[in-house]
C-alpha cells in the first residue's frame, strides 16, 4: 500500500467533484491499485493557499467547514504552499485564460520543480506550456497529465500514449464545443440565438464567457493541444482558421437540418504532405449522417483520427458530466502512479 | 537498442501483413522504442515448423522463397520449435474454431510457457483460455495480448488495461460483424442474401465459413471475449441469444431503412443488478441515427461502453482493412515489451 498526499489548486466544481469520486473510489483505489490518499493541500481564491500536513477531512472541505485550528497552514504563495503539503499529486483547476494559459502555467511549472505530479483540466497550458512542462516532468521523474482538457474523460492523450505505439497521425476532425452545438440545436428548433445561450448555461456546460464558445475558442485552444501534443507541432490559436456560430441564421439552420445535413462546429487539422506543418481550422460545417462526426448531438464531444496504420478511429463521449471531467483528473492520478 | 526474435504460428493474410509492418516501421521502432527484430520462427501448414536461429529474411518469407540450405531448422513439435527459434514474441494467426479455441489455445500455452510473450488475433482463445493464458502470462512475467480480436486495431482491451483504471463497466453494445453488415446493406439495395454474401467476399471480410457470419458466431464470440476480459465474467458462447441474419428479408430491410432505422446486427451485454451475471444477446436491431451505434456503416465496427464514471464511450474503427488488423498485432508486441 502506498499513500499519496494530494493537492488542490483551484477547488470549484470539477475540484469538488474529483474529491468525491476519490471518496466514492477510495476502496477500489486500496484493492487495485493500492493507493491510500489524503488531502494535504487546498487553494483557492477565496480560502488562499491552505495546507494540513496530516490532511484535511474531505468531507469537511467539501461542506466548506474547513476546521482552522489545529495544524491548518496559511501560506501566501504556491511555493510555500508546496513546501507546507508536500503533495505528491496537484490538481490543478483553476479557470482558463485562453490567451496565455496563465496562471496555471506558473503554477504547474511551481507543482513540478516541486517534485510533484501535476494533473490538470486546464487547455490552456497544454496549449503554452506543453514542451516546458514535460521537459520539467521528465527531469523530475514526474509525469505531467491532462487528459480530461479534451473530450473529458474520454480518452485522447492516453490512448495515444500507451495504446497507438509507433502511428502516424495524419489528420483529425473533432465537435470540441458542446455550447456551440446545444445552441445549434436550440435553433434548428426553432428558437434564438439567445435562447440557445441560456440553454446552455443552464445545462452548465458554458465557459465562464459564453463568447469562448461561440466565437470558437475553446475549440481552437482544443485543437492547439492536440497538435501540439499528438503531432509535435507547437501549433497556436492565432494558426487556426476561426469562424465562430454568431453567423448562422435561425432560418439557414432549419434549412441545413431539413436537407440532412446538419451543422455543428468542426474543428479539423491536417498534416501537409512534407508533414512539416498543418492546415487547421474551426468553423461551422454541414455533415451527412454518414461522416464519422455525423451524431454527434446535444452535450457529446467528439473526434476522429486518421492514422497511417488505420483509415479512421472516432472517439465518442456522449453526454459527459461533471463527473466524466473529474474521472479525467482521477484517472491521470492512478496512471501517473501506477507507472 | 534490444533484439527480439520474434516467431509466427500461422502466416496467412494476417501473419504477412504484421511481417510488411514490421518491415515497414523499422525505422520507427528503432527509433522510438529501441526495438530491433529479427523473425527466428514460421509455422504453417504447409510448411511445417521451421526455424532459423540467425533469422530469415522478411522479404524472402514473403515471397515464399525460403533459403532451405544453411541453418534452416525443420521441428516436428511446437516445443521442438520453440527451443530452436528461442522467440521472444510469438504472433499466433491459427484459423479459429468457434466451439473449443484450438488450436490456438494449445499454442498459446506452449509459448507461454516457453517464457516467450504470447500476441494472438485469435478471438477464441480469449474466450476459452483467457484466465489459464493470462495466469501463465503472469507466472512467467510475460504477456498474453489479444487487441486486434474484437475491433481490428482500434484500442479496446489496451483501452481499459492502461487509459481507464478504476472503471467499472456495466453494459457494452456493438457492431462486431461486418459481414452481416454489408450483407444488409446490399440487400437494402435490393439485392438477395446470396448477392451480399458475395460481395462480403469479394470485400475479403467473411470467416473462412460465412455461416460464422451470419449466423452471429462471429459477434457471439467477441461479446463473450470482451466480458470475459473488461467484466470478469467467463461468459460462453451458449450462455448468449444468438440469432443471426438469414431471417430478414429484403422487403423489411428496406422497409426498416426507410424508415430512418435501418436494421444491424447489434451485439449487447448487460450486468445484473447485483453484477454477478450478464444479459447478453446478438441479434438483429433497428437502430436510430441518434443511436450511439447509428451511423456505424459498411465494413466498419463499433463498440460503445457504459461505465460508472462517464454516461457513455464509443469506440468506432472505420472500414479497417488487413493492415489495421496487423497493427494491432503490432502494437500487442510493443506493449509487451516497452512495459
Amino acid at each position: 500500500m502506498k499513500h499519496y498526499k494530494l493537492g488542490f489548486i483551484g477547488f470549484g466544481n470539477v475540484g469538488r467533484t474529483v474529491a468525491r469520486l476519490l471518496l466514492a473510489k477510495s476502496a477500489e483505489l486500496r484493492e487495485l491499485y493500492e493507493i491510500e490518499w489524503s488531502i494535504t493541500g487546498v487553494a483557492t481564491r477565496g480560502m488562499g493557499w491552505l495546507s494540513r500536513p496530516e490532511g484535511f477531512q474531505a468531507s469537511s472541505l467539501l461542506s466548506n467547514s474547513v476546521d482552522k485550528s489545529l495544524g491548518l497552514v496559511r501560506s501566501t504563495s504556491i511555493n510555500e504552499w508546496l513546501l507546507a503539503a508536500q503533495p505528491d499529486v496537484v490538481f490543478e483547476t483553476t479557470s482558463l485564460n485562453h490567451e496565455t494559459g496563465q496562471p496555471a502555467l506558473d503554477y504547474l511549472t511551481a507543482v513540478l520543480k516541486s517534485g510533484s505530479h501535476a494533473v490538470t483540466a486546464n487547455k490552456g497550458a497544454v496549449v503554452y506550456g506543453y514542451e516546458e512542462l514535460s521537459k520539467l516532468a521528465a527531469d523530475t521523474g514526474k509525469h505531467f497529465f491532462f487528459e480530461s482538457t479534451v473530450l473529458d474523460s474520454a480518452p485522447v492523450f492516453s490512448l495515444f500514449r500507451e495504446t497507438l505505439p509507433a502511428v502516424k497521425l495524419r489528420a483529425f476532425s473533432g465537435v470540441f464545443n458542446s455550447t456551440s452545438n446545444v445552441i445549434i440545436e436550440t435553433m434548428e428548433a426553432g428558437r434564438s440565438f439567445d435562447e440557445g445561450v441560456k440553454m446552455a448555461q443552464e445545462l452548465g456546460i458554458t465557459e465562464t464567457d459564453p463568447a469562448h464558445d461561440v466565437d470558437g475558442w475553446d475549440a481552437t485552444v482544443k485543437v492547439c493541444a492536440l497538435a501540439h501534443v499528438l503531432m509535435k507541432l507547437p501549433l497556436k490559436p492565432s494558426d487556426v482558421r476561426r469562424e465562430g456560430i454568431r453567423n448562422l441564421s435561425t432560418l439557414r439552420l432549419q434549412a441545413a437540418r431539413a436537407e440532412g445535413k446538419p451543422y455543428k462546429l468542426v474543428a479539423r487539422a491536417k498534416l501537409s504532405e512534407n508533414g512539416s506543418s498543418l492546415n487547421a481550422s474551426v468553423k461551422p460545417e454541414q455533415l451527412a449522417s454518414t461522416d464519422p462526426l455525423g451524431n454527434v448531438r446535444g452535450t457529446s464531444l467528439a473526434v476522429h483520427f486518421e492514422l497511417d496504420t488505420m483509415p479512421g478511429l472516432t472517439i465518442t463521449s456522449h453526454r459527459p458530466n461533471l463527473q466524466s471531467t473529474a474521472y479525467g483528473l482521477l484517472a491521470d492520478f492512478i496512471n501517473a502512479v501506477r507507472e
